[in-house]
């Protein structure tokens, strides 16, 4: 922790932390149970029988000074991830919460029902589904990092994630079990945290994607924008017209092509684009390799040409005149 | 989120997160299945068999500019929480993170293994046990706020933990599924902390404390001092001469005497406190009503006069040198 700074100081005006959204429910009938919380303490009978908080979710929001943005900007993480996926990247570099808070953005990570700080009170009970927990290997080729495994090593030509052994080590450890069943949870406490911060510039990454078209759709007001990086989803086709007055820029990094899974969730992410700008939406579609970056990854915040991709995702937003 | 701020700004000099400790364990011969992550994504097959990355935790540090601790200060949470303890306290003040970031200590907050951004990969299936879950109900008595419930609202005379019905859903939201079986994962994780952070003071709450009597005795030259907050347990007697150089700040709450199971908790802690001075260390014991300082539950750093006892901290470890 003693290395110089790369970068200089930053004033923060406010930061903090809250929880928000979720609902009641109730358990009884279940068994008391003596718990011995920590050897060397006093048991505790513990009834299991109440009112429990289902739902909730985790915000964490860092007000630097001067602001330039027009209005909050939220980092929304993808799935079995937290809002640490885009603080410090596996290799130790300044992640895209530094990049906009840098730039007078108000930036508010969260994490999401379930997981991380939202923490996963009554999830399976209220849900089912059972947690899905990622082998170090799993997201290697799933996430475009090379054809084989992060033993052997090989990574595709030009790969900008991190793939050295300590780093990849460094992000299998800030993934998180995952239940898939909680969906509608999920999209609620986002609707709640909208309603509490207000006008928002919503940035979403793979699952993330899935919930920003939703929440979207659900709260047009609020959404001003949205900045979509390899969404794994698409909005609901019926409710397209809700999206006409938002701005919306879709990224998408290397290797998709010869990937199993993503050149059909990209056309249908491209088809659903169509859709929003035939309803009179505005939608911009960035290939990265098109565009002339190549070598990203699906995690392109954590990639080591992250600060370019985030320069991008900046001019946007100036163009949109959400920056000032 | 339009407030005015209540507090000047601050300078950070770096802030960011990482991962921590943990080790690898292999699962073999568990039938593959196949994973829709995400509605309107494409199917994975997911194959659970592999290299597991288990009991890692999870550090996120802010530096502030200038910088007037002697090292960092790093704030380990109690059982069922995560640093987000530390924060903004349910009631949207500033936490005791905030208070001594304003001094010019380096604060580092953890969410220990299992919990919070730590994730509980392959827990429980590394260490058997099963997730206890806390209702709305359940702390009320167990962290001295009141006689009954919270929903018949009363709180001790004077109490200072912000009880009203916002503030306490706020606080059980925080409060995340916590397994009794981690304690040996955790400890070691704590020390791959340590040996990343360097000579620390720790400060920890409840079941922190027993973590940071441990981690002291197994790492006497990187904890150089222990502020405890209500600990929930003691070191281990046997290595009790481990502590004699590392001065040691007990502090204890109101209501204790008519609980039923803190003044057991407190007496035992004295008792080593005791054992600790009888070695040659130094142990102050600061109970709060004794010194006027009345109304604390067992969440101090939450209550209305989080910011006095922080300062009372603050102030034992000026004495020690540790802030310049």
């Amino acid at each position: 922790m003693t290395q110089p700074p790369a970068h200089p100081p930053i004033a923060l005006a406010r930061w903090g932390s809250f929880h928000v959204g979720g609902h009641e429910t109730r358990v009884a009938s279940e068994p008391p149970r003596e718990v011995l919380f920590t050897p060397g303490s006093a048991p505790a009978r513990l009834d299991p029988n109440g009112t429990y908080l289902v739902g909730g979710m985790y915000a964490q929001f860092m007000v630097p000074e001067p602001r330039r943005g027009a209005m909050p900007l939220l980092l929304w993480h993808g799935g079995g991830l937290t809002g640490a996926c885009w603080e410090t990247t596996p290799d130790g570099r300044e992640g895209w919460q530094h990049f906009f808070l840098r730039r007078g953005w108000e930036v508010v990570l969260t994490d999401a029902v379930e997981r991380g700080r939202a923490g996963w009170t009554r999830i399976p009970e209220e849900t089912g589904g059972t947690a899905v927990t990622l082998t170090l290997e799993n997201p290697w080729a799933r996430f475009r990092i090379g054809p084989g495994t992060p033993q052997d090593g090989r990574v595709f030509d030009g790969q900008q994630f991190p793939a050295d052994p300590a780093s990849w080590r460094n992000f299998i450890r800030q993934c998180v079990p995952r239940f898939t069943t909680t969906d509608d949870l999920t999209l609620a406490a986002y609707g709640a945290l909208l309603d509490r911060v207000g006008p928002s510039v919503v940035v979403a990454h793979s699952q993330g994607g899935f919930f920003a078209w939703r929440a979207a759709q659900e709260w047009p007001g609020t959404v001003r924008a949205l900045v979509l990086v390899e969404p794994a989803s698409t909005g609901v086709m019926e409710k397209v017209a809700a999206l006409a007055g938002i701005p919306v820029l879709m990224i998408y990094g290397d290797y998709i092509e010869d990937d199993l899974r993503w050149p059909a969730i990209r056309a249908r992410g491209l088809a659903f684009a169509e859709a929003v700008r035939a309803a009179g939406g505005h939608v911009d579609v960035v290939d990265l390799p098109a565009r002339g970056i190549r070598g990203n990854s699906h995690m392109i915040q954590m990639d080591r040409n992250s600060d370019e991709v985030a320069a991008l995702v900046q001019g946007w937003l100036v163009a949109r005149e959400l920056w000032r």
